[in-house]
């Protein structure tokens, strides 16, 4: 596998390109008036980073040797560099200026569960602080440690952690250890003829300890639940011992343990091992692109179809900014392609009164049978079109499923080019959806306008439950200046978490807390809930060795020391 | 409403009946040798209870009274002794026999969630103790004060604060205060056409409080899930401050304070409120019932079932010994009821060899439209068949459905011949459920043998999971003697939830940990789980003022003072 980049989204070679998508240039000129054609920005080089030597003791590094052995005890500059954050746009932006976070003065990566337990007794030994590190990909700044940290710092890379160590297939559960990636988790699992079924836009770059720490949500979630909902026995290596948690389906044993971890960001202790459910392989998968009139009849439509019995897989309607974006993507489209979308484009105009400029596209999953899942797509069918929506086949979920993890590397391609691109995401009740949609678009047009850059702002819907549903929002802009882009940034990202908190919504759906969005944390759960993480928090890791300072317990935010706007 | 018994389960004037089920008297002498006809033992006269006098300092009365009124702070010594405890076995036992516990020096009834919190700064003022108060139907000890404790104990009974303060159809949510019971709950919501669809056994003596404190399950959590899935937001008043949790469907904003209050018994705070689940209440609902050759089959037909994208809402399965108990319950039965049993019994011996003395009585659920009623009732049919399972119609399923929320008196009416009866249930993996069931009733067995007594033991599953289910243990016997009675009746208990930890399940599924369940935690959640409990408990209120000593913080438990086996 080609090495992690130490600057930017995913494996070295892997990058995003505009070529085989005629229709983008054109669209990101317009929408905010960047010429992709130039590339007006490159990371510095390796060589030109000044990296500060490690504090390491040489009784820690003893302890750590005999703990997995020499050659899984890493110093080098590299590996620390890569190990020193995740992949926030922040993260990005600083990686490529080389504003190199506090490293961690070492890299470990143990090969058991009792290697893990023997590297957090020397790390206790020594004064030491552990972060946990998974597939590196957090956008939520939990990787990083703290900038005045004076103890040793270790990373804990569970990367050989890879096993499906069994399955019970009476119980549809596998016992897995935390540090699978997720395409190596679904290659072992198929091989038994199960799938586990969850696909975050990160799957390639992430592991199963790390959707645990984060609480996790995937592409299919609708169906197979949450991390939270999927993950039952736990194994996790504390100060305080193993932690155990049973695999049962559910108890009622006091405030959940289980639960605790979930999202715990490493602040706990380091996650060796779960029990996790599995499905067999469904006969039938698919993945069907449908048109509504309005965002708001996609999302109706959305809310009635999570109050029925239908299983889908898969609920997502984008807004017309990002339908739009996704006509843009079209890989070289053929000239059949272009008669059918001018065709449709006419018939939905003509025929069905669209207004194509607000229409937007959806998707929905179907799995199981063949049988059920014909039927379940004549039911779904009715009612989209109680909606006013229409079907348009199985293209453009093709095509969405198999792009979907190629995305973020669309944000290493805009810096390259003086523009900034990110994601926020919450969750509101479906009465919710529509107003806080407004108010977040809003806020962001705003901060657009006070920084007199030209944004452009999309949105989706993914992810139904009974209640309510996730709002996935991505912006761009681009920068007045390379210097200024950080503190542009944030006034934009602080715009829209800003909004999710002050309309009922929650700080994020499942990009977790880390330190990005630790200011908004008190305004979601209120003074109490923070304190009760900090008892828990506190109590359990007094020595505060665990990754301390995520989710509560940071400084308040530094602002960016770019200039911002009017600054 | 009548007054709730001090000394057994629910309302004066309630009671459980033998005379109505002319084959109950007979199966009852046969299995555990007690003759209904003879009543050996009485609960003492409530003139006859020793009270002691309430320690409440002037102060903290004056302040009591100035939060909710002088009205509903009471110290009558009825309300005190009601208010002292739950309907655990070892509650009624002691009752019984006037042995009270440490009773509240005072009950005050909060009007609003600012009495509440009125209340909770008069108590952290005067250094005393809360214990929140919804049905009092705990059967895990979750409601009496430490018996060495020298401060005040006041104990908040919630039971005015039972509106639905709003319901919102669209995101198919409910905001209900705590104090809420299940039958006014359910009959506000139906008034709007809603349901809550949250029926355990205890639903006429418990409330919504309760239910999230303890982390409750329904008979139709199948479909409407248990408690901890259908409450979003929560309320509750801390000595923090009012913790509030936003109604989100999902959200990764670290660990969940949400899932730390269910099951917190109290320790965290009084829950005032929370934002539910509701559904439109279903066009039909039907139990139907089912019956299988052995408890292997119907198991099975069950895991199976949890495995397709059918919705059911009730599954249940009785073992051997609860079918011949429920056939044993029947009302009256007509000529023609004994008729159709006998046919039934032959068709069913004759024509499928069912050996009719292992076939087990099964019960599932379906709720919706007609026609998905219809669509599910054939498709579980076939599944059904395909594990040698019979349907034989809807009667026992309305049977079942109209005496559930008896069957919790005849505990009272066995003490009242000299009888134990009581229940423990667990939950594991589906491919645990028959070991763990083996292992189980061989502990229970043993310990009936051990204490030299004639005792029942029977069993069923209920609540289907993806990866497990639910096991509900009911046993009875005969004491030696009403003095041995407590002794015994814990040889038995322990046996029981011993085995449910030594063999992979939980110590308990859905009735909380209390303090008749303390012991066991340890080995359920390993030493680190205590630690982390303890950590939030002792740093989230370091005053022990919230119901301390409840799920950890115990002190080991005294074995009872009455002579056990050998004793």
């Amino acid at each position: 596998m080609p090495a992690m980049k130490w600057w930017g989204w995913g494996h070295e070679g892997m990058e995003f390109s505009c070529e085989d998508k005629p229709a983008l240039g054109p669209f990101i000129a317009d929408k905010i008036g960047v010429d992709v054609r130039v590339r007006r920005s490159a990371p510095l080089r390796f060589d030109e980073l000044e990296i500060a030597e490690p504090n390491l003791p040489a009784e820690l590094r003893a302890d750590l040797e005999e703990s997995t052995g020499a050659r899984f005890v890493s110093t080098d500059p590299l590996d620390r560099v890569v190990h020193g954050r995740g992949k926030s746009l922040r993260d990005l932006i600083r990686q490529r200026r080389g504003e190199l976070p506090r490293l961690p003065d070492v890299v470990v990566r143990p090969g058991s569960e009792d290697e893990v337990a023997a590297i957090l007794q020397a790390a206790l030994a020594a004064d030491a602080v552990l972060i946990p590190f998974g597939g590196g990909s957090s956008i939520s700044g939990s990787l990083q440690a703290e900038d005045d940290e004076s103890r040793p710092v270790i990373s804990v890379d569970l990367e050989r952690l890879d096993q499906v160590l069994e399955i019970d297939p009476e119980s549809r559960l596998a016992r897995v250890q935390a540090g699978v990636f997720g395409p190596r988790l679904e290659e072992r699992l198929a091989a038994l003829g199960h799938t586990f079924g969850h696909f975050p836009d990160s799957f390639p770059h992430s592991t199963l300890g790390g959707w645990i720490a984060t609480r996790s949500s995937g592409m299919q979630s609708d169906r197979y639940g949450d991390i939270a909902d999927m993950v039952k026995g736990l194994r996790v290596v504390t100060p305080a011992g193993t932690l155990v948690t049973r695999p049962v389906p559910a108890a009622s044993n006091g405030p959940s343990v289980r639960q605790m971890v979930l999202g715990s960001e490493g602040r706990l202790g380091i996650i060796t091992e779960a029990t996790v459910h599995v499905r067999r392989i469904p006969q039938r998968r698919t993945i069907l692109g449908y048109l509504f009139p309005t965002f708001a009849d996609g999302l109706a439509a959305m809310r009635d179809l999570a109050d029925t019995d239908y299983s889908v897989s898969v609920t997502r309607v984008s807004d017309a900014h990002e339908t739009q974006f996704s006509f843009a993507m079209r890989v070289n489209p053929t000239l059949l392609d272009k008669v059918q979308s001018a065709a449709l484009k006419t018939y939905v105009h003509r025929r069905l009164g669209f207004d194509v400029d607000s229409m937007c596209l959806s998707f929905i999953g179907y799995e199981g049978s063949d049988r059920h899942v014909s039927a379940q797509r004549r039911a779904v069918g009715r009612l989209v079109k109680r909606h006013g929506g229409l079907c348009v086949g199985a293209g453009p979920g093709v095509l969405y499923d198999q792009k979907k993890f190629d995305i973020p590397y669309i944000r290493d391609f805009l810096l390259d080019r003086g523009a900034a691109g990110d994601v926020s995401e919450t969750a509101t009740t479906w009465s919710n959806l529509m107003p806080l949609y407004d108010a977040v678009r809003a806020q962001a047009n705003r901060a657009f306008d006070q920084l007199g850059v030209q944004g452009y702002f999309m949105c989706h819907l993914s992810h139904s439950y009974h209640a309510g549903a996730c709002l996935y929002f991505t912006f761009a802009f681009k920068a007045t200046s390379d210097t200024a882009m950080l503190g542009e940034y944030e006034v934009v990202k602080s715009a829209i978490q800003q909004a999710f908190v002050d309309n009922g919504a929650t700080l994020s759906h499942h990009h977790a807390v880390g330190t990005e969005h630790a200011q908004w944390l008190l305004e979601d759960i209120s003074a109490p809930g923070v304190a009760m993480l900090d008892a828990l928090f506190e109590g359990f890791d007094p020595g505060r060795h665990m990754n301390p300072g995520k989710i509560v317990g940071a400084p308040a935010p530094v602002p960016s020391a770019d200039p911002g706007p009017g600054g």
